[in-house]
């Protein structure tokens, strides 16, 4: 009896998962030359860590996550995002006292949120992430931007648009907190349960809300940008034209806002701009904050990071028809006649892989015309032919599948030869 | 507040993962020479997966499955190991009906089990896996066992075992398990609970018990080898004569069963020797299972793998005092004097890297003696230099610091003279 994948999960398959292996490569690659390393924190964390830093109020916590108890009577969460365990991660191993700052690492890996499967969202999805903590510098910003940026340009996007705000410090935060309870405050009745609620302890999600958004007080709110100190619109000014240095194309957007009181100056998203690409057009989603570090335990240590999906990056390649380049070709096969030679063949096959060569033979014991079939269908470079008469006389009788062409070579020769031929092609 | 990482979990962090990349390197190289083609399974399955297809009976099952219930009243369990769920997807996905056969498969990924944490035991672990699914030609066996040998070979591990034995096919093993019941039936009063009951269920597992490894009949207990029919005797030469001529050394214990009852044929076991390795010396599992692709629901397709730690293989390479060549110098640091000097650097640094450079400047504000030091610690190649005036008249001032050489180039010509002079170092 069978039992089936789990729902709003996948499986990915040989076929698909080359896709995933040439994204993650390009992304690593990119990650090293920009100086990131690779951080791997567990699948589930403690509750607590997500309930305290990623928000009590926020969707995922309330609705979204995989939490369960285990034997030894902990509450455990499978991680809803990877933010939240790097930062553990840096105050728990001490990385602020690393003299090599700011601390600049990667993730890639399986997130988990219980939400309505839908074309491209799963409930297991794969977000690869960036954080670099520890500095304030506005070129660090840039740095983290142009590094998505560069991931997606390498991997093919064209139509993609950079949305960039700034939510200040916190003394530009507060300055804001009270022009929007001012400016919502005499309608409050007009809005949902949510936003009156979030009137007093987070204004700035009232923004954020579905149900409101056509409410004209939502138009003519108080812009952020207005109540920007010198600091936080220096800073901001700073982190543009980093980016115009770049040729990193942006827009500011005053409404893109984080609910989160730790989040402050730079916020961003990457949207898609492929026709088709459906209703949700966010790729990645990152920002500054300068907080986090310290809610945590560590010391204030500013940090900035942004995270994307990897479902949706594919997703995005789809919807705007990049063309994979994909070499799946196997460089050997070999065909042998006979109990004796085929024998042989699993010494023959090891010497050629060991080498490097991508070589495969039969295994099903199949006629030697199914055999030569066989590396048809993988596409086999070269095809490799021994028999009983060539395995007496050590020689391997070797085919140019491309060409035709056939030759005669000693046995022996035949790792050499094939390493030879393989390079000239 | 600080929330710490789950007991029995860990982070690995840059300065580790570099091991955990090269590992994954070399075997995933060694998979594609040898056609193995990657497969990701969600972290979670349906908990009714693993109790039907890694036995009701096992610690594994009855006691560590960290198994929990989603908000949609699933019971899902989090993979304690890795074949079920590939051979869930091979039969989910009807893999059976490519003509390319058999099918192989590696994975990847972190495994859980709730066990006492202690030192090389994590709750959260890595395996890293193959299944090779619709063959039944003793070669494959041999194909799979080379694989994962050359795997330890290229890591370099030296101090390794491999010991295998033959479960025979369905008629050899229940001649065996009469042969079992006939042994240990008149004194198995004086064997524990378990073995009470295992005698009638699955006689083979008495020979797996720790608490009566020490009984007499325990060693003369019946082999298994003495009753391989002809198909399962002559199997079992065939792959110990490819072992031999692929110049793999084994040994034969014909105590090493397997539980389960679709296990069949070739199963095996590799063994550190290295001294100080401790109690738990098995690095690897793995063997033939022609009866599970069936028993999930799929066709009558016979199947074998391993799968081993990535912990445990990090342990024996530490134990064997390996050592690992790594290069973690950085190609370029930018030191810049001067904020408009600084200022270009964010597009001059982003120029290198585009060009696959590793390049990094300052983000701390660090004077340019501390920007120097900066560079020493991550051990930079060259350090290229950039003041106001250089700025003005385009240059740069470049170091080798392998050499102490110095000189002034243009601007522009910093990516080119940087590849000339990396690719010739």
């Amino acid at each position: 009896m069978s039992v089936n994948i789990p729902r709003g999960t996948q499986d990915i398959l040989p076929g698909t998962v080359e896709k995933w292996q040439r994204l993650e490569r390009i992304a690593t690659d990119i990650c090293r030359t920009y100086q990131y390393k690779e951080i791997r924190t567990p699948i589930f964390e403690h509750t607590e860590l997500f309930q305290r830093n990623v928000g009590n109020t926020t969707d995922i916590v309330q609705k979204e996550m995989y939490t369960f108890t285990d034997r030894g009577d902990r509450s455990l969460t499978l991680r809803p995002e990877g933010t939240a365990a790097v930062v553990r991660s840096f105050v728990e191993n001490k990385m602020y006292g690393d003299p090599n700052q700011p601390v600049k690492l990667y993730y890639n890996g399986p997130m988990f949120r219980y939400e309505r499967p839908q074309s491209g969202r799963y409930r297991q999805f794969v977000q690869f992430g960036v954080e670099a903590i520890g500095s304030e510098d506005p070129a660090i910003d840039a740095e983290v931007l142009s590094l998505v940026m560069d991931i997606y340009r390498a991997a093919g996007l064209k139509k993609i648009e950079l949305v960039v705000n700034s939510l200040g410090d916190q003394e530009s935060r507060q300055a804001h907190r009270e022009a929007l309870i001012n400016h919502f405050e005499p309608q409050i009745g007009e809005f949902c349960e949510d936003c009156q609620s979030r009137l007093e302890k987070n204004p700035l999600r009232i923004l954020d809300c579905k149900k409101d958004r056509e409410h004209e007080l939502m138009k003519t709110a108080p812009s952020i940008l207005d109540y920007l100190n010198d600091y936080s619109r220096t800073y901001f000014e700073k982190v543009q034209s980093y980016l115009t240095a770049l040729d990193i194309p942006f827009t500011i957007d005053p409404t893109l806002v984080r609910g989160l009181d730790y989040y402050n100056h730079t916020a961003f998203e990457i949207m898609s701009s492929a026709e088709g690409f459906g209703a949700i057009t966010t790729l990645c989603g990152g920002g500054r904050y300068n907080g986090l570090v310290s809610q945590m335990g560590g010391p204030d240590a500013p940090g900035i990071g942004f995270a994307f999906s990897m479902e949706r990056l594919l997703a995005a390649i789809e919807a705007e028809g990049v063309e994979w380049q994909t070499d799946d070709r196997l460089d050997c096969y070999l065909v042998s006649v006979g109990e004796k030679a085929k024998d042989y063949t699993v010494k023959l096959l090891h010497d050629l892989r060991l080498e490097g060569i991508e070589a495969e033979r039969d295994y099903q014991n199949r006629k030697v015309k199914a055999q030569f079939k066989a590396a048809d269908r993988v596409q086999a470079r070269f095809v490799a032919v021994l028999g009983e008469d060539e395995l007496e006389q050590n020689k391997i009788n070797l085919k140019d599948m491309e060409t035709g062409e056939q030759e005669e070579i000693p046995l022996d020769e035949l790792t050499s030869t094939l390493l030879k031929k393989l390079e000239a092609k």
